[in-house]
C-alpha cells in the first residue's frame, strides 16, 4: 500500500490526492449530431414562449442587447483581433479582412441599428383583416411569428447582431451559423447578446449560435426539419448551393443580383447619366448595383460617349457590344460571359438594342430577377416594363440601388430575398412573420 | 439471296418489304432525366406569357376546360375503368377504389369546380399597397404568380382539374403528377384540359402532366429548381417523407391534422356536444376533423357520458383516459399512443384534463398546429386560447371542420398548408401568387 502507484494508474489504490472533479466520470464530448439536436430542441421550446413575449420585454431586451456591445468594445475587438490575425495568416486578404474588422465604429454601429428596430412596430399580433361569414362566424388573420429561424451567413460580424434582434423583435428564435473566419468575433458579439436578452427576460435559447464550424453541424441543422422552420442563407454561390441541395427546411434565398438599366429612346439623358452613375458606382459590391446598361440605338450616340466617359472617370472599366465600342472606341469589347455576370466590383457591360423588346429579352434571358430599371418618359413602355419584367422590384427612373428595406421604408432588413414565397425583395420584420387564422364562433358547425 | 432471313435478322440483306418508317432511323427513347428536362424547361418558357395573359382569356380557357370534361365524360370514364380495373387486381381495395372512380356526377362536378373558379377574382395585378417617399418616389407591392408550380398527388383524379385551375387562374405554369393508381384518368383530363386552354389563349406547355409514373421522374423534378419555384405535395406520410427529403425546390406540405377540441369549464354543453359530434361526425377521414377532445375535469360529469353515447351511436369508438372510462365504462381506455394519432377514421381519444393550461400544454405536446378549438363562455380564457395556441387555424365556439378554404370565405382551395411560410391554412387563389415591388421614380438615386 506505501508503493506509488504508477503515473497512469488511476485506480483507487493510488495515493496521489484525487481532486473532486476526477470523481465524476467525464462524460464523452457530444457528437456533432447530438451538439445539434440539443440545440435545436432547446430552440424549438423557447419559441413557444418567445411568441407570446410583450413588445415592451423585447423591445427592453433589444436596448439591453445594444448597451451590452458598447459595454463589451474591448471584449469584442480583442476577440475579434483573433480572427484577423488567423484570417491575414491564412488568405493574407486585404478588402475580406476589412469587412471582418470589427472597430469602435463599427460596434456603435451595431448597437445603434438595434436600437432602431426597437423603434419599429412590433409585427406580432397585428390583425390583417376580419370578416363576417354568412352563418355568422367572424374570421381573422393574425400575424404570428414564423418560429425557429437558421440563419447561415458569412464574413460580416454585424450580421449576428442585425439578424438577432429582428429575429427577437418578430418573435422567432433564430439559430445563427456564422463563417469559420469569424467565429471569435460571432461568438463573443452571440453571447453578450444572449446574456442580456436573457437578462432582460427572454427565454433562454431564443438566441441560439452554433459555435461549432464544422461543415458537418451545418449539414445537420439543415436536416432538423422537426425543429427549425426556415433557413435564411446569406452569402456566396457555394453557400447558396450547399444548403439548397441539402436543406430539408423550407429555405429563402439571399442571392445574386445581375441588375440592368435599361435607358429608352425617350429617356431624360441628364437624369439617364445622373441614375446610371449612382446605380454602377455609389456601391458596386452590393446585390443591387447596375452590372448591365442596355441603351436604345436612337439615343446611342448621343448618350454612351459622355456616360462612358464619366463612368470610366469614376473608374469603372467598359466592357461594350461591337455597337458600344464603334461609339465609345475606349469601351473594351465585351464577350459573352460578360452578359448575365454578378461583377460586384468596377465593371460594367453594355449593349445597345433596337428596342424595349430586345432589351426585355435581355434581361429575362440574362438578368437573376433582382433589380430592373427603365429610364423612360415614355407613358406607355413604362407601365409595360414594370408589369411585364420580373423581378423583386422593378423600377421606373430610378436607381437600382433604392431596392433596399431602408429606401422602401420597411425599416431594417434582414436582406433581399431571390425566393419567390413568402418573401421577395427587401425582407424586413413582417416578412419574418407568418399568419394564423383565428375563428370567432357561436356554435357553428360544417353543414 | 433466296434464302430466307431468319426471323430476329433485320439486315438488309433481308428480302422482307421495309415499312417507311422503319427507314427512319428510330429516336432512342428519352431518359427519364431528358423527359424531366424538356418538361420543365417548356413550363418556364410558358411561365413568362402565362403571366401576363389577361382575366379574360384566363377564364375564357377555364370554361372550356369545364365544357371539355363534360364533353368527353365517356372518354375520361373509358380511361378511369382502365385504373380501376388494375386497381382491383392489385389491391382489391374499396373505399381506396371508391375514391378513385369517375361517374357522370363527379365529372360534372369537376366541371362545376371549374366554372366556380371563373367566378373568383383574378388576384395578379392587384396593388397591395403603395406609398411615398420622403425623396418623392412611389414604392408599391403588386401581386405576381409565383411562376412554375409542380403539384405532386395521389389518388383523386379530380386534384389534377382542380389544381390545373387554380394555377392557370393564378397566372401560374403547373406540372402536375399523379400517382400511378389514376394514371389513365389523369392523363385522359389533363389532356382534356390543357387543349381546351391552349385553344383558348393559353401558351402551350401552361398545363403540364408527367404522364411517366417512374418514382425516378419525380424523383428528377424535385431537383429542378432553376425551372420549378414551388413544389405542393398533396398526400400521405410516405409522399411528405419523401418530397421533403428530396426537394430542392421550396415546399409547401399539406400534412395531416391532429386536431382537438378542448371543452372548458364554462362551456355551453349543449353547444359543445354539437360542435363535437360535428367535427368527429360529418366527414372523419378528413385533416380538420377532431382526433382528440379534451375536457375539461369540473364539467366532465355532466358531459361525457351522453357525448360518448352519442358518438357511440352515431359509430365512432371511444378511447378514453382513466377517468373518461370511469365516468363512461363503455369507453376502451386510450394508450399512449392514441393521443397525437391521425386516425382519419370513426375513433375518438378522450382525455379529462385539470384546467386550459393543461390542455392546452397537450395540444403542444400532441397537436399538428393544424385546427385548434376550446368550446368556452370565459372571455379571458378564450383570448388566451386564440392568442397562445399554434395551429393554421384557432377557433372559438366552433367545429374544426371549417378550417376550409370555402368555409372561410376564400374561394376554392388547393388544399390547408402546414408549413409555417408564404401560405399557412387554406390556401386559395391568393396564396398561390407572390409580389414584386413597383417603384415610380422622377430621378431619385441612392445618397
Amino acid at each position: 500500500m506505501d508503493t506509488p502507484a504508477p503515473l497512469t494508474d488511476t485506480s483507487d489504490a493510488s495515493l496521489e490526492p484525487v481532486s473532486p472533479e476526477a470523481l465524476v466520470p467525464e462524460a464523452p464530448p457530444k457528437t456533432n449530431q447530438e451538439y445539434v439536436e440539443e440545440l435545436v430542441k432547446k430552440a424549438r421550446a423557447a419559441a413557444g414562449k418567445l411568441a407570446s413575449l410583450s413588445t415592451t420585454i423585447k423591445d427592453q431586451a433589444l436596448t439591453a442587447m445594444a448597451d451590452g456591445l458598447e459595454a463589451k468594445a474591448d471584449d469584442l475587438m480583442a476577440a475579434n483581433e483573433k480572427d484577423l490575425e488567423a484570417f491575414e495568416q491564412a488568405k493574407g486578404g486585404t478588402a475580406m479582412a476589412d469587412r471582418l474588422k470589427l472597430t469602435p465604429t463599427r460596434i456603435k454601429d451595431m448597437a445603434d441599428g438595434i436600437r432602431q428596430i426597437v423603434k419599429l412596430p412590433d409585427p406580432v399580433g397585428e390583425s390583417l383583416k376580419m370578416w363576417q361569414r354568412p352563418n355568422g362566424m367572424l374570421v381573422g388573420r393574425v400575424r404570428v411569428p414564423i418560429g425557429v429561424i437558421g440563419i447561415i451567413y458569412e464574413s460580416r460580424p454585424n450580421v449576428t447582431a442585425d439578424s438577432a434582434a429582428l429575429c427577437l423583435k418578430s418573435g422567432n428564435v433564430c439559430i445563427l451559423r456564422g463563417g469559420s473566419e469569424a467565429i471569435h468575433s460571432n461568438t463573443a458579439i452571440a453571447s453578450v447578446l444572449s446574456e442580456a436578452a436573457e437578462k432582460a427576460g427572454v427565454p433562454p435559447g431564443a438566441i441560439a449560435f452554433v459555435d461549432r464550424t464544422d461543415r458537418e453541424v451545418a449539414l445537420a441543422l439543415l436536416k432538423q426539419d422537426k425543429y427549425v422552420d426556415l433557413i435564411i442563407p446569406r452569402g456566396g454561390e457555394s453557400l447558396m448551393k450547399t444548403v439548397t441541395e441539402e436543406s430539408r427546411i423550407p429555405v429563402i434565398k439571399h442571392d445574386k443580383g445581375i441588375c440592368h438599366t435599361y435607358v429608352d429612346a425617350d429617356a431624360d439623358l441628364a437624369m439617364a447619366r445622373t441614375i446610371c452613375v449612382n446605380a454602377k458606382v455609389q456601391r458596386p459590391s452590393t446585390c443591387n448595383a447596375m452590372e448591365a446598361l442596355l441603351v436604345h440605338e436612337k439615343i446611342a450616340k448621343a448618350f454612351l460617349p459622355d456616360i462612358v466617359k464619366e463612368l470610366q472617370a469614376a473608374g469603372v472599366e467598359i466592357r461594350g457590344c461591337a455597337k458600344t465600342c464603334q461609339i465609345s472606341p475606349d469601351a473594351k469589347p465585351a464577350t459573352e460571359e460578360d452578359y448575365g455576370k454578378e461583377f460586384l466590383a468596377l465593371i460594367l457591360a453594355v449593349k445597345v438594342v433596337k428596342n424595349m423588346d430586345e432589351a426585355m429579352e435581355h434581361i429575362a434571358r440574362y438578368g437573376s430577377c433582382h433589380t430592373e430599371a427603365i429610364i423612360t418618359n415614355d407613358y406607355g413602355r413604362s407601365l409595360r416594363f414594370l408589369r411585364e419584367v420580373d423581378a423583386s422590384a422593378v423600377m421606373i427612373n430610378a436607381s437600382t440601388r433604392l431596392n433596399d428595406g431602408y429606401q422602401f421604408g420597411l425599416g431594417a432588413e434582414i436582406g433581399i430575398s431571390t425566393t419567390r414565397i413568402h418573401a421577395r425583395g427587401p425582407m424586413g420584420l413582417e416578412e419574418l412573420t407568418c399568419s394564423k387564422f383565428v375563428v370567432y364562433g357561436s356554435g357553428q358547425i360544417r353543414e
